[in-house]
């Protein structure tokens, strides 16, 4: 299987350069006090539709040749990667079509249709979702762009952790949320590639802790029904993220509900900014493992700032 | 009597600037695209304990003489300004009183007490609150700071505005919300001072629109238990801050509570930054008067952002 490598990001990082935000690395005295170590948030809250999702459905478009492009891309969701690859196509001139479940909440789907999508819905089953997805590849002969099972998906979200390492400095860890595993296989091969020695840990909900069951059995252990605030971390890796994190990822630390809960209003009080409960994994890790985290300068990928304000978990 | 200066704004300015945060100005296209404005942020939220009351307690706390400084200060307050007080004051190695009611909310006492502050508490009345104050400085010699009723004080808070303007440029307009008007009268002078023909809008709730009928009818109306949330802008104007705005400010516009209410939420969601509902009515005041604004450049000072998460208003 070709895996992403270092070069991979960097070429991204090119191409995506001038349509992404250069969101920025924020730190917190009060939070590096609280916790005992050094954190270096980088804020994709900040980034486009506010989420990391924006880099990678970038790079994915950008990368289409042209006949695909007049053709369209197509993907199946109900969160940040719909609007992100909406956002993008919209951007480089192609059209997007997005499959969401017919009972999306309505601020999701007025999103995706204002960033230009046209939007296809579907009954809640697997089985409607796929084939609606299949009859507009065919119908349409758009591209599927899958939310992280996507060589070039995975290089645009790598793009984040390069440039936290270049405003930050190289951390002793690197940390980002684990939901399907795009995310996380960007950020631990340029991580790895800069500095071999450098600590890679992946963020689960303990009642999500898909991945963290994976690597411990050497086989894709999927995520079934998961009960999880984190609502972007429900997902469960694919063959080709498994095997970028099986290489790179040092260990996967879980989180319980009520930490995440505390560790996203810690963020929220001391640093102003909102963060949405997948992020707050992060955190939640480092209170519940403060040894591994002593003393040390820590990189965190914050993933995004979707928040439903009128459900709010506490 | 005598009133803040362009030169005294500015030499606050390099008095306090190696203890403040230079805080970020933010603009959203997202938003000005709604509004239909060109907005600038000055995103006092980012500031030290979390509002920009550290900026004039900071100023107030230098220029006290070295007699004074080993006396101590004093103020009445279980707000902003206590916290930005007590840790002003224990940055220069100066020890603080702060007087609370016996019922303030206990995040905000400890807050004060992290902060190293001396706490005296009183029953919650008006008497009880002057009482204890003069004891304070009757008995320890200590020196009032006033939160708004202080030259000094002042000062500090109108660096706010003088970075806004050097960062986005000198806008058309310039926004920031009257509580007891040392903020307004801070802003409202540097803005003046730069360019004559700046318009200096005051934002308050409609239910607490003291500063509106004060300069309606020439002399100060007190504000009598208004019913906000924008819990910030209760107070009163006083001689020294009635006597700035009514020099500089050209309007007093008004918000209602939903407006304020909704005003949170469009920056919570587009900008992902935490602003408290105090300076939500500056972003109000907008939404509630386009004609004024339309097309307009116009800088915001945002107050603060320190939310009781656990009493949210929606």
């Amino acid at each position: 299987m070709n895996l992403p490598s270092e070069a991979d990001i960097r070429a991204a990082h090119s191409r995506i350069g001038k349509f992404i935000h250069r969101t920025p690395v924020m730190t917190s005295r009060q939070i590096n006090s609280i916790l005992g170590c050094e954190l270096w948030f980088k804020c994709e809250n900040f980034q486009k539709v506010g989420a990391f999702k924006f880099r990678g459905a970038t790079n994915a478009v950008m990368l289409l040749d042209e006949k695909q492009k007049t053709k369209g891309v197509v993907t199946h969701s109900s969160g940040n990667h719909a609007a992100a690859l909406a956002l993008a196509a919209s951007m480089n001139g192609v059209t997007s079509y997005i499959v969401m479940p017919e009972n999306a909440p309505e601020v999701k789907k007025r999103a995706v249709a204002g960033y230009g999508a046209e939007i296809t819905f579907y009954e809640p089953t697997l089985k409607a979702r796929e084939e609606t997805c299949r009859r507009i590849m065919d119908e349409k002969g758009a591209v599927l762009i899958h939310p992280y099972d996507n060589f070039n998906v995975i290089c645009g979200q790598g793009t984040a952790a390069l440039e936290l390492i270049e405003e930050a400095g190289v951390p002793d860890i690197i940390v980002a949320p684990v939901g399907g595993g795009g995310l996380m296989s960007g950020t631990s091969t340029i991580a790895k590639a800069v500095k071999p020695g450098i600590k890679v840990i992946g963020a689960e909900p303990l009642n999500a802790n898909d991945a963290w069951q994976s690597l411990k059995s050497g086989h894709i252990i999927p995520s079934v029904n998961p009960k999880t605030v984190a609502d972007g971390l429900l997902t469960s890796l694919s063959q080709l993220t498994f095997s970028v994190i099986k290489r790179n990822v040092d260990q996967i630390l879980t989180a319980r509900e009520e930490t995440i809960i505390e560790a996203m209003l810690l963020v929220w009080e001391r640093m102003k900014i909102i963060i949405e409960p997948s992020s707050a994994t992060v955190v939640a890790v480092i209170m519940e493992n403060p040894g591994i985290f002593r003393n040390k300068k820590a990189g965190l990928i914050i993933s995004g700032g979707n928040v439903d304000f009128r459900k709010l978990p506490f």
